[in-house]
């Protein structure tokens, strides 16, 4: 396979369903009507193909076999081709991607991975915990304290909430030295290795001025969401960091692209270390299904590239461990954030009921 | 008003309405549960809140006030506050924006605007014309002959198609410098002043040697995908480049944030001269309502912001020509593609046939 294969399902009547995927073959490559190409070379070589049309509930799904070289093997373009003019297109979902060997080499993929992010902690044979401080609005030192008290609980990795960017009541430059601060020195007083995520958010010059500002203060992880700064910023950032790097969904409007596709392939394959995503059962509509798939898609071998550690989050609560633990596996972060905070005056108690829940 | 009036649309049973409503308003600031939050600042200036519940057509709309500070004054933490989580939900869609007076100084807007791309082609009182160099997959020399071409029929703007990046059969370095020598000897044969507009694409070191070479150059307007290089990105290119930008729709998978605000509104607050979309009666199923909505947003006054120059797109023909002028009016920019190059050895004569539609 030389081709990079996408999927794609359209919901239109089967009777139409040859017309519809040579449209859409034309629509994601050379954009234009194909009886008026006449250089061979474009047919034969950028001219996207049909390769299979099959019924599937009711609709029907088309796979085409995209030429690598229209990618440009950067990220824009990458998305451009699998999804620019047909995410206009309404009835038309991108269900999965599959990728020629070698492909993979142009992009990251995670730096670090499971493996990395398991030894910068040094959680092994059980879930890593995660947690978020809450709610934006509260000053540095607000934050500062609430770090200081989840780490001190024990708990793995303390991100932002991913609403906590760079606004005037906690500016990334006072707040992320703050934070850090507060949890290094928790780190010395009980012995752990709690480790903090802030968000990274902005146009490049902003981005590299909290790269500078993290590296000054050691921070050692970061939460970035892919679509909100855009694919293609989201790897080169990572080049920049040199730390392992969060995926956070915001934006991600995923509903026409299959979630494990966008939250587990892609984000993976453009490099993050860790992906979040809404689980089953929680503030979200994600099915237990789409869920594991996103898990599977993130730590099934894939192109030989490093695993990436799936976060399943949204409204979990402590009483989920043992459940989503069995369902999940070790390889996870649970990541619980409100359910802690309403605990209040007990927030050290119940951030240690979570750790607890994890370690037994 | 002193906040951000966001308007959402949720398929959900009315008996529900006003639970999802203080769900989402939670969700889309402090998402943590309100009852654990004691500091009455948060509760008061930074929870966002809702001022209305209304039926619409079996669903119900919500307004949300949500306050400017969350946003960070910022595109990408703009676009997190207005539909970041709830991008995951669904059955929420982001309908339409308000920001209180004031709130836009913090984004470019259009730097041209309408009457900067009118002065820059020399256009006045009549629609302008525009085409685009297909199919990727051609050669500098082959997309240069063609511009050659289109520039001596007197169409005002080529554009680069949408797919053409920085491909190897047609990197950037090689493809614009070509493409605009082509355009300014035909300029100087025939007299015109057809603009080029080429695509950029990638991340920002990528850009920036993009720039360089469009500076270098004489480029005079750019083609961008705001979805694909990112909001952020977008908006920060935008002050590098100090040419007119047209904005690409692809990746802007609009179903579920409202076209009219998407690819009108919020591309001008960010800072597009031109907006591209797909019209009606073409190869997409935007309504004639919905183009018509984005041609309002990107036309009408607003904050005293420049006006967007709307082009519409799509599957467009030489006859449709004065039905489109009739309906969009005088401030247009009528872009065909495909269907001047299907005319193939007739292009020239084709393209006159659209140039001379528009002045007629």
């Amino acid at each position: 396979m030389d081709r990079i294969r996408a999927t794609y399902r359209i919901t239109a009547s089967e009777s139409e369903s040859r017309v519809r995927a040579e449209a859409l073959a034309a629509e994601q490559s050379v954009e234009m009507p194909v009886g008026a190409i006449d250089d061979p070379r474009v047919l034969d070589e950028v001219l996207a193909k049909v390769v299979a049309i099959r019924p599937h509930a009711g609709e029907f799904e088309v796979v085409l076999a995209i030429a690598p070289e229209t990618t440009g093997h950067e990220a824009s373009q990458l998305a451009n081709m699998l999804f620019g003019n047909c995410s206009l297109q309404p009835e038309v979902e991108l269900v999965d991607v599959e990728f020629p060997e070698g492909y993979e080499r142009a992009f990251p993929g995670p730096r670090f991975g499971i493996e990395g992010i398991r030894n910068l902690t040094g959680v092994h044979g059980r879930p890593l915990t995660c947690t978020a401080l809450k709610p934006q609005g509260t000053p540095p030192a607000g934050l500062a304290k609430l770090a200081h008290i989840f780490a001190l609980s024990g708990i793995d990795v303390i991100k932002d909430d991913h609403g906590i960017a760079n606004q005037s009541y906690a500016p990334f430059a006072e707040r992320v030295p703050a934070v850090q601060r507060a949890i290094d020195a928790a780190n010395k007083e009980g012995g752990g290795r709690t480790v903090y995520a802030p968000t990274f958010s902005g146009a490049s010059r902003a981005l590299a001025e909290q790269v500078r500002i993290a590296k000054d203060n050691g921070v050692q992880m970061a939460l970035v969401a892919p679509m909100l700064v855009g694919l293609p910023q989201f790897v080169e950032l990572q080049g920049e960091l040199g730390i392992p790097v969060m995926a956070h969904p915001a934006f991600a409007g995923s509903a026409r692209i299959a979630p494990p596709l966008l939250l587990g392939k892609l984000f993976r394959l453009f490099g993050a270390d860790a992906t979040i995503f809404p689980n089953h059962g929680g503030r979200f509509s994600f099915s237990k299904a789409t869920c594991h798939g996103i898990a599977d898609a993130a730590r099934n071998p894939w192109h030989g590239l490093r695993t990436m550690l799936p976060v399943p989050a949204g409204g979990m609560t402590v009483e989920r461990v043992a459940e989503m633990r069995s369902g999940y596996g070790e390889d996870t972060m649970l990541l619980i954030g409100g359910a802690l905070l309403s605990a209040k005056d007990h927030l050290l108690e119940r951030s240690r009921e979570f750790v607890a829940a994890v370690r037994r």
